[in-house]
């Protein structure tokens, strides 16, 4: 009996495949075009399961590699070492709403809008929503510590964890914290699980705080005629203490790929727009979210904006969020992209915006740019188009993405904001760690995984490559 | 030459003391009257002075104790193999202010205070306020993961904290994250860090995010005639989506004893009060306060509240938090006493208050109850007042502690919210965690720390004897 055969015994037929479509399903993500098949899929239905994998994993050195929904922007749930795909889409229970205590417990597997929408009815909120939110896990949330456009206001998955439940690579299942607001109690195992991307364990419980659901908001869309104006308009606006919801950047091709490749949504853009900030205030009283728009008008106008489009029904506000979320996916449908996550410090945004257009210009690339803007987060979409697969895997494409993780590094930011090193980001990351901090994390790796079989591959730049 | 007389050679000859005062100050926090003696203190200038000192110590297997301002609750501070007390004292610059990007860094040696005073100056807000905010490092609050009443509506200390400058054991100095308010890449060092109480490394350089200063607010004290019931009516009025900035307990005996020992501040107590609760509500729009009173007002009336003082000037706000503040202070004044920090579920807090009591009367012994009932965080003070030192350091005393902290977990809570494990502390950890969980963080330590030297003998429990 091979290993497989043994652990589809030990597991149970019913959870566990090697069948072709379900290899090759498991074998990409939405990153680029990239596929690496696991030899097997196990679905665990509940911690003890994860327990009994993952023991199993360790007696056989075979490596272990989790997926949520397969939205993943770095490849982090490919599993390049082959083995075993975890896929955790059957640990999909919201376990507990607790009102009383404004906290949910749930499995791994639920469906981000599910589970902020089975809080809103309870008149909660759970506030990072991501683009992928309608299909993205809450565990892949986690493990990539995801923002989202209301991150700005409200914090990203990270701010809303507040206890793990993680099966170690002995197979032993411990609870990382406790369910309070507040722990001082020994290291923040918490905190080192979440962006972990599954190297340090599985992670089979997650318990999230929760705070009061805002009842009402506006939305508005703002249209620059120079992108650089545009991000510069975004820290004007915070620093007078005006404090919207969300704060989105996209620049013109991103709405116009976005609008071309979805015939429902239809959007009329002037020939002279460049760029547009989708703005949002939320709040209880509707006169101060009336006030916070009419203050975010007064600097918009300041930098030259004459035309502001104030969304006045809900289909219309779903419409333009509509448009910004589905960039991504539609800029896919357009191209091969390369995503580059870049973040550096909110008020350096338009010269990290002007900086990739000229590395572009100098290294040949061509990007469409949007994101969250108020965090100083932009996605920098490198599109293959008419690029050779040469040039696409070439050393100097390579060189101008390094390029701008060198100004993102002078800009006081760094390489991934929100989704995280995975696979293709982690030959960057001596851009921004030293040695020294590089091996520090290794460390750390080790300490929770001897064995190095959870997601091997993955954050670390193999050794003896990358760094000088 | 012994070891001593090179670290002075190494260092210079202003920054170290071994005279008997110097030791004797460094040997003591505010933990009930404990004292280590380092065998000299060393006062570090800049990140190059730690740097030197650390490897000094790593070469020479000489333990290093980091020291804030010495206000510490756990006897984190307390250099309890002797070694090297590291005083942060010198090193107390405000670096930079950093309007634009709503951020600030700092060295280790500031006063709470006097930088959330300095960011206030310019419209900015440093939210985390301990009790002991006068005096108290940020620092050692880094170190704690501190809290304070505002905590409630705006986080501790981790949740503005977002990178850090830290010397490791080698000597070595890295950055932990990056400038930015969102960062996927690598694990979260930054958070490991926040909470580790000198365990890991050496904090040389704290970035904190800022946020818009709010301009207004309003503070009331709800008087109860049953201390259990005031707990009760905390989870309702934030149940109602109600956000006070501070909800604070205080039990008529803390009351009592901070008005007491304290002749400036006058205060009377009908006989009949049992409990207080100190609220607070903050924001920029008058109105609104107003209404956010109002809306707590109801939810108190319903609980059988019927005298709620508003504070009419700032002096008033003043006298009312001088007393909430000072509570532990005076209750140190009053007698010797045993801090316990317990954290629970937050509608949990009445039977944590009502069990702390029961668990009193069988074990024997007296306590003063009070601290952060919005966060579930209660802060148990038990006193010495009549015990002897053999009740005081008995084996009955302890047993009692740990039935609270036993309750705490039942309770889904913890036993430490905001004053880190230390030294008093450590005992109790297996109440909470398992012999895995345990070790899983030793090894952490021993990664950071292989030799040992950094604060040795806090936070795990001593081997082979508290588990079983």
């Amino acid at each position: 009996m091979d290993w497989k055969e043994q652990l589809e015994k030990l597991i149970g037929r019913d959870k566990v495949s090697t069948k072709s479509e379900d290899l090759t399903k498991n074998a990409s993500d939405y990153t680029e075009n990239l596929a690496y098949l696991p030899e097997i899929v196990v679905w665990p239905e509940n911690t003890e399961d994860v327990q009994s994998i993952m023991k199993f994993c360790s007696d056989h050195h075979i490596s272990l590699t989790a997926r949520g929904a397969g939205t993943g922007l770095s490849a982090g749930s490919l599993p390049v070492a082959g083995g075993v795909s975890l896929d955790m889409s059957k640990m999909n229970r919201i376990i507990e709403i607790d009102e009383d205590n404004m906290q949910a417990t749930v499995e791994p597997g639920v469906i981000n809008e599910d589970f902020r929408q089975a809080v809103e009815a309870r008149g909660l909120f759970y506030p990072p929503d991501p683009a992928s939110k309608g299909s993205c896990f809450l565990g892949g949330n986690v493990a990539h510590s995801s923002g989202g456009p209301k991150a700005l206001k409200y914090g990203t998955t990270k701010d809303y964890v507040i206890n793990l439940e993680v099966v170690l690579a002995t197979g032993e299942a411990i609870w990382t914290g406790s369910n309070t607001l507040k722990n001082s109690t020994g290291y923040n195992l918490t905190q080192l699980f979440v962006g972990s991307e599954g190297t340090l364990g599985i992670i089979t419980k997650i318990v999230f705080r929760l705070i009061a659901l805002p009842q009402k908001n506006a939305l508005m869309l703002a249209s620059f005629t120079d992108a650089v104006t545009a991000c510069k308009a975004v820290s004007s606006i915070l620093q007078q203490g005006l404090q919207p919801s969300a704060l989105e950047f996209m620049e013109r091709s991103a709405v116009d790929i976005a609008v071309k490749y979805q015939d429902q949504i239809s959007f009329e853009t002037k020939d002279e727009i460049d760029a547009y900030l989708l703005i949002e205030v939320d709040g209880n009283e509707e006169e101060l979210i009336f006030k916070e728009c009419e203050g975010i008008h007064e600097v918009l106008e300041q930098f030259g904006v004459s035309d502001v489009l104030f969304a006045d029904s809900a289909d219309q506000k779903e419409k333009l969020w509509k448009i910004r979320r589905s960039i991504g996916e539609m800029v896919k449908a357009h191209s091969i992209y390369k995503e580059e996550d870049t973040v550096v410090k909110r008020f350096h945004l338009p010269e990290l915006l002007s900086g990739v257009k000229e590395i572009g210009k100098t290294y040949g690339f061509t990007s469409i740019c949007y994101g969250h803007a108020g965090d100083g987060n932009l996605h920098v979409n490198i599109i293959k188009e008419n690029m050779s697969d040469e040039e696409w895997n070439g050393a100097k494409l390579e060189e101008g993405i390094r390029e701008i993780f060198r100004l993102c590094k002078k800009l006081g930011g760094t390489i991934s904001g929100e989704h995280g090193i995975g696979l293709v980001q982690k030959k960057y990351m001596n851009e921004v760690m030293s040695e020294t901090h590089i091996q520090l994390l290794r460390n750390i790796k080790n300490t929770f995984d001897p064995l190095g079989i959870l997601n091997p591959g993955k954050i670390f730049p193999d050794l003896g490559l990358e760094t000088t």
